[in-house]
């Protein structure tokens, strides 16, 4: 073979084809997602898989930038991939539905890009089904999408999973006590991300805290587990705002135990997640033996107000490719294709076989014509190689 | 406004949001023809956005090149947003299903992308439905496939289409009689592709041909109308292959009268598709007052032989936007967006709430939950507002 034509044959790094059985599956769970986030009054939108760098990287961008897909357009200004759904959703809001009456409610299933290591169940192009709830600022909103989330993995199948919930407030009520440095702050918060508790010790060690806060810091990655954690957490919360984002978690779960799904939810007060936007509740969802969460999500009060038009939201998003992993490994998935009959015919029968595969597929059946006239040996051989249920052979 | 926080909230230039009325459309109409395909054996299949350049300029891309949008990856290499779905899906069989028995047969929904002058119904960023039938190069493949093209916009609501369907083979054995330039040939296909007659009537002046040869050529645009124009073309067929161009159409065509579709059937020699891969019968699927088509097709016996495993393929794509324009001019669109319940509640009664909410949404309705208590005429306000058939104020 060629060279040239060996790489034509290629496909960019972090991509991946979907065959027939896979692209089956990948259908299934986000038509059944969408038809959920509809019953629970969430309207799909749609928006340009090309933004403007400046719309994707509004109020801050800076920590993912290096992870896009950038270009120019014509006029040479820069253009990304839409790195996630959220910006681009709160831009359609802040442009097209500045007095429209709130609260909004919207959903989407889309492909996104972001330049990383590539793993199972997280290429560079991947796909994620999400909802968005602006207006409310409620424990109520946020009680919701948590439920929403719960019910949307059930729905797919999943039973095995933990949604960990924290605060932002809680870590930033914290932090105010200690008057860091910016840069303190950023690697402090990045250690918690990025649950790397080596890092996270020296960084307080070389601080000039009194032993007490230093042992308040070193203690927020333990701040695991459930609703006891919260009682555990409120003994170090030192201030009016560190207490207020417990009370906020306090009035979730009690919300949470309402939709009957309090048994999913733990506390985790180390959550960060890797969007900077984030400004009160946040939460991912794990299942056991997979290291990154099938979603994540949580309340992004300011997103809308840097775009110029304040509306509180939240919101969350799940990473299709790793529910079908995880139903894969749960043995949930019962995805086949349906293959209902074959019609083949001899020659100068065409005309019937046409009218009696119309019929079976206005009857609902998966129905394949062959494409040519053929012999009943042919016929069985090819229903059989392609698994269909029966033959029709017209003769 | 700052003007940076004005820049951020426009679009490319050629992309679209689809709010959500416009994107229940465009989900309904995806979905029913994603489910049409299915029922005539044709599975699903998604490729990745992105490609390589020399991927999708395989064989002969120079005349599409300079509509692609193009960046490098990390390494360096030139990639593009696919432009169409034909290549990537002939990629996959030349690379995964070298083996696999044939006929394969392919269905997809995607966007592709094409900086081009954007218009009604076809932005720079646009989605298509389509299929690929590989494997046979018979009539009753292309038959097949135009026989669905129709039904799938009957589908969508739509009746009022014609069906233009040419035969490249046609113009290539009229063209290999005139020995032209290389140069000449482009030229003229051009303006047969453009249906420039000015133009082409020029480029025939300037050719040293004989006067009957002057006029054949001159004629080929004027090849269109129903089935009588194949005889007529019969006339000017000089040669074998022109014949055989002609004899394929007309077996194509008693097949759509077996499928019941020939009243939408028109032919149209002079029919040059906007990509050079095809080989046999094109086609392309007009309506009234629209100046460009809704779906276009044919045969490409050579791409995949391009990719180093050769197989007759035959396939069509349908413009989701277009079919969306049509069907709003047609008035065949009964889109609503589906509210049912709004439920509400005084303070202490969202368990009650919630519950409700639940055991409808169980039962099939689109209920949204109010995100907060409200009083009833609050409640009364919004469920008018946001148009939900019913309230349920929980007291």
């Amino acid at each position: 073979m060629k060279p040239m034509l060996k790489n034509s044959l290629k496909i960019p790094y972090g991509t991946r084809d979907f065959l027939p059985l896979e692209a089956a599956c990948k259908r299934s769970i986000e038509s059944s997602l969408m038809n959920l986030f509809t019953k629970w009054g969430y309207d799909e939108i749609v928006t340009p898989s090309i933004e403007y760098l400046d719309t994707l990287t509004i109020g801050n961008g800076q920590a993912i930038e290096p992870h896009m897909f950038k270009f120019f357009d014509r006029q040479n200004r820069t253009l990304a991939l839409r790195h996630e759904m959220t910006t681009p959703i709160a831009r359609v809001v802040a442009s097209r539905m500045r007095d429209a009456v709130r609260p909004l409610k919207f959903s989407y299933v889309s492909n996104v890009f972001r330049y990383e290591q590539a793993q199972a169940g997280r290429q560079c192009e991947f796909y994620q089904a999400g909802v968005e709830f602006m207006g409310p600022s409620t424990a109520e909103a946020d009680a919701e999408i948590i439920a929403l989330a719960i019910q949307g993995l059930k729905q797919c199948g999943l039973e095995n999973f933990t949604v960990c919930i924290g605060q932002i407030e809680f870590i930033n009520g914290l932090m105010s006590e200690f008057n860091f440095s910016d840069e303190t702050q950023i690697n402090i918060r990045e250690a918690l991300e990025k649950r790397n508790l080596v890092k996270l010790h020296e960084i307080i060690e070389q601080t000039q805290l009194p032993e007490r806060s230093k042992k308040i810091l070193s203690s927020l990655p333990l701040l695991h587990g459930d609703k006891e954690i919260l009682k555990k957490a409120w003994d170090i919360a030192c201030n009016e705002q560190s207490r207020r984002a417990l009370d906020n978690l306090s009035a979730i779960y009690q919300l949470l135990e309402s939709y009957g799904v309090a048994e999913f939810v733990k506390f985790d007060l180390g959550v960060i997640r890797d969007f900077d936007y984030y400004t009160g509740m946040v939460f991912e969802i794990y299942t056991p033996e997979m290291g990154f969460p099938l979603c994540g999500g949580g309340r992004y009060d300011r997103m809308l107000s840097d775009f110029g038009a304040a509306c509180p939201s939240t919101g969350f998003a799940l990473g299709i490719e790793r529910i079908m992993l995880a139903v894969e490994r749960e043995g949930a998935s019962s995805e086949t294709l349906k293959k209902d009959c074959f019609v083949a015919y001899t020659p100068g029968k065409i005309k019937t076989a046409i009218e009696s595969a119309q019929r079976k597929r206005n009857e609902g059946l998966v129905v394949e014509l062959a494409p040519y006239a053929m012999t009943k040996e042919e016929a069985e051989a090819y229903q059989k190689e392609k698994k269909y249920a029966s033959l029709l052979y017209v003769e």
